[in-house]
């Protein structure tokens, strides 16, 4: 680092200097290594790192000549917890499993390292991907949660410790804790990032999610663990979206001044050229809120039945008592019922649209909460059962001044116009 | 073992005869290992065997006074070893992974553990699931292969060292090895049973699958696995289905006596009371089996890139120039447009079962083939990609006396009318 924060960049930006010649990957790795240095002692963001193979592995990259050549070189990257990592320990954020030592790389992980990423640890989750948090702070504010599960990966990327950060989401465990830390969080459609080498919660609901500080790296970086080619980045593109509003939906579940703020982002965006119409979310759908929770507790159950059976008393008391209390309640006609409610609704998703490009909702509830629990989890059930496509924008400030995401929602399989329309409402969006 | 062998029971008799108190698990166990050194020699079912182990989950369920209120008390089952056990080394069947201790059971074996089940050992895979053979043989013929990639899990099901065995099926892993052995075999609707601590070959493919010598401890196992109640065995059901035959499906790439011997056993169970109907398979559907190669191999390689990187002389040739090598050549469109054909077939696929209550069709080309290749892989790949609970059935045999197996296929969803079928077809259906 001599003068210029290489830790600053995005991955996107990382990767333009590097094909140009001007930075190293090793200098990248040395910037953000000076970050952590600085940041980690109150974040607290990271479960384990590893900076001699980051070293390695940015001075394996700078010799091979091929940097150029690849689509996010030098870019470094945390790996959430509850993801195998063959060179790191990976403990799922319980004593159960502390130091254990996968066989391989998660295919999210070994995607990102063949596309020239750089894994500078494991970012800290909480217990199981569960609830039951973990030791990392708000980088904004260190008494408030940076929400969860994927807390240090959210927090890493807000502390500019590196610019990109891989999690999970099986309720909202990547778009929350994207909003409270501010940065931009993104999972795919269900199914269409691999889940191979992560540590399943429930598996219908289960997806890869990721961090970053712009779009277009989440465009780039999305391409990269999907395995197919990166194109061309959304913000190249006009485009004024059509939006359908969901002001009213959980509205009585959000914190004052949180329904005002979406109001204020909504007038800003159609002063700039969107088209913003009100989407009622009907019966039907809101009920699918509840369906989430039988069929992620009843599959949480099942998938533990290992921890359950062979290490009851090093499982927290919060997972006990939550999540396993309701899953060993849930009668298997319930979650039956609630996967055909899903599969019915999933049919049916599209109609949500109308003709809307994308649907506009609340990330969370407000600002990150004062204390160690990581929020409200209400606000992406649904979305997560539907299995849509969603990315969180940080557009918005809450009373205290802290972050509140704006999350927007895409069709099925059509993550092109979601982050396109993100890039644009990004640019436009600002308050 | 007093004369009598507690190893032929099946795990529906080994639940009724502990209940009763007349057998114990240990003695059950010790019946299973005494046929595992007989017949294991030739067969080489196991990877690894755990005989002290199994000894000891036997006495402490004989010394718990709760096997009578279990599932499945005292019946042994071996663990394909793609599938994660903490208590034993599991290779995946490649070099890359041998002696490799996961941290936890996979879901399938903590909760086969949980109703009361005795794992045995690991059960030969295929190398990670694919088609490069392991050491097994066909118990029929050891000139033969007992199919693949659940070789030995059919093998020692087969072999009678044990009755339940858990397998995989991303293809045709299941069905075909029970069809090659004899066997029943089974693989659930998509998504029904966890895949959680098993390696995933094509996500969006892979289900767990079961081996058992009779319908009803598949109806058992079945509910065991999926975390609900077993209900009645559909043995106990009167019911002549209404089937619909899929006899002209793949017939050119049958063996030559294959289709006759499909035609006679639906004669038989016409006669002993049940209607068949013909199905021809629209080529809408029949076009998937080739859209399944793409999804599978496109799937693999993004599932594997952490071996492909780091180990690439690790693995077989095999695999490199077969699975491997059409994964790389496919476009990432190609698998997009695969995955949206298989999505809209499978919109379609309760249409192409018409008035009837299951299809059936062949589960495989004919007898096990001589030599290690484990057999034409197609007669299950459309079946496969729309997801539909599938049971394999050893109704039929071939001009070399070795077995044929009879596919059912049912709805999505609807096991219970499956497995009725298939537990009416096989008291109707023998040759």
């Amino acid at each position: 680092m001599t003068g210029q924060r290489l830790s600053d960049l995005t991955a996107t930006e990382t990767a333009r200097r590097i094909a140009q010649g001007s930075i190293t990957a090793r200098s990248v790795v040395e910037a953000c290594l000076e970050q952590v240095a600085q940041r980690e002692p109150e974040v607290l963001a990271f479960e384990y790192l590893d900076a001699d193979g980051a070293r390695r592995a940015a001075d394996r990259l700078d010799a091979s000549g091929k940097a150029a050549t690849l689509p996010i070189p030098g870019a470094c990257f945390a790996v959430k917890d509850i993801i195998d990592t063959a060179d790191m320990p990976t403990g799922y954020g319980s004593p159960i499993h502390a130091g254990h030592r996968p066989s391989a790389d998660a295919a999210c992980v070994a995607l990102s390292r063949k596309a020239g990423g750089i894994a500078l640890g494991k970012a800290v989750t909480t217990e199981f991907a569960n609830v039951h948090p973990g030791k990392t702070r708000n980088p904004h504010d260190p008494d408030r949660t940076p929400g969860g599960s994927s807390s240090g990966s959210a927090a890493a990327v807000a502390a500019r410790m590196l610019p990109l950060a891989l999690g999970t989401q099986t309720t909202s465990s990547t778009i929350r804790p994207a909003s409270f830390c501010g940065v931009v969080g993104f999972v795919p459609t269900y199914g269409t990032i691999s889940v191979s080498g992560v540590r399943a919660a429930a598996g219908s609901l289960d997806r890869v999610g990721l961090f970053a500080r712009s779009v277009d790296d989440i465009a780039l970086y999305a391409a990269v663990v999907r395995g197919v080619t990166p194109g061309d980045a959304p913000s190249g593109q006009a485009f004024a979206p059509r939006i359908g509003f969901c002001g009213e939906f959980l509205a009585g579940r959000m914190d004052a001044g949180t329904g005002d703020a979406l109001t204020g982002l909504t007038r800003r965006i159609a002063t700039a050229g969107a088209s913003v119409g009100t989407v009622a979310v009907p019966s039907s759908f809101t009920r699918l809120t509840e369906e989430h929770r039988w069929i992620s507790s009843f599959e949480f159950v099942r998938n533990f039945t290992y921890e359950i059976e062979n290490h009851w008393d090093r499982i927290s008391t919060t997972l006990r008592e939550g999540r396993i209390s309701h899953g060993q309640s849930c009668p298997p006609e319930q979650y039956l019922e609630a996967q055909r409610l899903a599969k019915e609704a999933r049919a049916r998703a599209d109609a949500l649209f109308g003709d809307h490009d994308v649907l506009l909702a609340a990330s969370a509830a407000g600002e990150a909460p004062k204390g160690s629990a990581t929020g409200d989890f209400a606000f992406c059930a649904l979305w997560t059962v539907l299995g849509l496509p969603a990315v969180s924008l940080p557009l918005m400030s809450g009373p205290s001044g802290l972050p509140i995401g704006a999350q927007l929602l895409g069709r099925p399989g059509d993550e092109a116009r979601l982050l396109a329309a993100a890039a644009w409402i990004m640019t436009h969006g600002a308050g």
